[in-house]
């Protein structure tokens, strides 16, 4: 069918909307080729139209009202680059009329995910968000197609560029938080406000966007234990690398037969660990299956053109299941039910830092607030710092997760510990 | 349509073959889902009927005629898992009647890979080889679907595990070459005769595959300058890891406005490079597209379950697009002319190492020799060896591929150079 036509309509025309016409535009004849049709984009929604943008609108409808764009006749396919909750309404509109959506909005995703795939299935559309969770990667695709009966039991991913950054350039660097935070800023890796990085929730986004696919489990991300990389020291780092560790913000999945394991938190990896070598802003998926077994996808998790591509690459999947009147994804999906392993039961190792009064009994004191919730210790050092106060160094055999925490809360209320504990765990299963 | 039947016919049920049944068995709903009908083998082709198999053939028609299973009535999909030249001619005659494949076979794909699927797209078909290329590895399949309409300039992959084995266990365990053969040999990671994996055939076969789809060029594999491991020394693996390389085999694909640089060899690549922890019998692929980026695709290129979950992989895609009357795959795909930059027009850095009489002016022989080809030294260190002998280690600038094995030549021929010098190419672009 050469001659026929999909058309688009795009909400947001921002760095990736742009990014995406521009893909639109060079490389027209292999999308052409493999859609089997030309994908046209007829009309665009954006905040305000009479903004300068880089790229040519012409012939293309500009307005503002999204769900407009949504519901328009001349519209047979959705992207959603606007993000945020204010999308819910058109989206569902396209997909309550049988129109497919391809979006980046991870927000979306993470919190209406279920329901809106449920939507689509019921109205014969799609929604496809590649771009989503782990930008550039096409690792949505992967388990969408290839994998897509595979039997995952473990899920590992470094999911948001940014941390990753910062944990990065403190380790090489040797700078402190604030100073790699800030280098991030400035090569745009990070907003103006990272707290959305920083706190671990954009890793626990992608990471219910993940479990979804891989697990056919419907998670809200907001049940997912989440802890960010704020209050990381340096010396945290260095301990890290003592040790032979390297620290990484993880969204974790790990199904067992007691349940799934969802959490994310910074953790000491083994350098030996292919996620160590996940440096600066990438991003890494490392999966296990019960026939493939280990497997990593590893690329850009953010950034104008591998956005764009990812979703470029969603669109023609999309294009050329409507092209052809059919739709493979969610064809008659069950989602399992959710089982979860709650935190508190989950066994880990931990690192604790302490900063203490140098003085006889201390350690005796911490030694007893650890054996008290049943946490041994495998090793533990202690250094001599500066004003009287003593550094102390701790890794933890296994340990329910509660009683370390119990154990730690214990610690801090010491009249000799001077600082609140550091306290991160060892992933080496 | 939950009461339609895909059936299948399999040509081959050795270890993959079996792995296929069993995971066919095992995810029976979950595949049904997917595809949206039950998949069925209706049909098998073996060497030996009588064989004792550990899988039910219940209900299957086995037969001895791969010929036969192809050009079968009720076969709606062949998978060709027995291998080799031999299985042209029963693919042939499934593509030919409209039937699509799913193989496994790279000597098939890296030798009439572009014939077959022309012939393919002829007659409405499809041919997915996902496990000929990286395995259990989804690549070939995020070429298809995600990135298929990427430009890559940059394709760098290990594709073989048994060399990759070899080479790992010789720089971990200090064990030179034959014992780390014999290791690969008893652990199953080598063939009893592993020549096509020692003299990188099976890599340059690989490459050739990857290379059609990511780059849309249709290589003769034969063509692919090829370099196998036999002959790495534990002293080059020693003097790659004093400068701060690790050695692996390597299929090298590099667009430029030259041409394409395709080869395969061994090669010191930076300890940093994501590669260097590609380790023992798990495989690498390493992109870089214009919108994506840097990409890696990591996991086991051989075994039964992971070359089973590949096959699975294609037959989903495949089945569902039975199902629905369409095919994807090469809708109206246009491969590009082939333009090559040869080997000897290569630019590239040399690892060289030569074992020489203990005497005054050889160095300035061997000097003498680079210097006339032009090839200029980075690093020389000697050091003294046993029996009047001489060490000499060189790190070259960047020189003409051919300058550097012109100098090699020449160097061999000195009458105090005792042995065949060694020469490894350094990949640290």
């Amino acid at each position: 069918m050469p001659s026929s036509v999909v058309r688009i309509g795009l909400l947001g025309c921002g760095v990736v909307g742009q990014g995406f016409l521009r893909l639109l535009r060079e490389r027209e004849r292999l999308i052409r080729d493999s859609v089997g049709a030309t994908l046209r984009v007829t009309r665009v929604a954006v905040r305000d139209p009479a903004k300068h943008r880089e790229c040519d609108l012409t012939g293309i409808r500009v307005a503002t009202d999204p769900l407009a764009v949504a519901n328009a006749e001349d519209v047979d396919l959705l992207i959603e680059l606007i993000g945020g909750e204010s999308m819910l309404e058109p989206v569902r509109a396209a997909l309550q009329r049988g129109i497919s959506v391809v979006t980046a909005n991870k927000h979306l995703l993470a919190v209406h995910g279920g329901e809106l795939e449920r939507l689509a299935a019921d109205s014969k559309s799609t929604i496809r968000s590649e771009a989503s969770a782990g930008g550039g990667i096409p690792v949505l695709q992967a388990l969408e197609h290839g994998l897509r009966t595979e039997h995952f039991q473990f899920l590992v991913a470094i999911l948001n560029g940014t941390t990753n950054y910062i944990l990065s350039t403190m380790e090489r660097d040797g700078r402190d938080f604030a100073e790699a935070l800030q280098a991030a800023q400035s090569l745009g890796f990070a907003e103006s406000d990272p707290t959305l990085d920083l706190s671990g929730a954009d890793t626990a986004q992608k990471l219910a966007i993940l479990v979804r696919r891989a697990f056919r489990m419907d998670v809200a991300y907001g049940s997912i234990p989440t802890e960010g990389i704020i209050g990381m020291e340096l010396e945290d780092l260095r301990q890290a690398d003592r040790f032979g560790y390297t620290v990484k913000l993880l969204g974790i999945a790990l199904l067992n037969s007691e349940g799934l394991d969802l959490r994310v938190h910074p953790a000491f990896i083994p350098k030996r660990y292919l996620l160590a070598a996940v440096r600066d802003e990438f991003n890494g998926i490392y999966l296990r299956g019960e026939a493939t077994g280990s497997m990593l996808f590893y690329g850009k998790g953010a950034g104008a053109l591998p956005t764009a591509q990812a979703v470029l690459g969603d669109v023609i999947v999309a294009a050329r299941e409507f092209v052809a009147g059919v739709r493979f994804l969610g064809a008659a999906e069950k989602h399992e039910p959710e089982r979860r392993l709650p935190l508190d039961a989950v066994r880990t190792k931990y690192y604790l830092r302490l900063i203490v009064e140098d003085r006889p009994g201390v350690l005796a004191q911490v030694a007893a607030c650890l054996g008290g919730t049943n946490v041994s210790v495998a090793q533990m050092f202690q250094a001599e710092g500066i004003r009287g106060e003593a550094s102390i160094t701790i890794l933890t055999h296994e340990a329910r997760d509660r009683d370390v925490r119990e154990a730690v809360k214990g610690i801090a209320k010491l009249p000799a510990v001077r600082k609140t504990p550091r306290a991160v765990r060892i992933f080496d299963i």
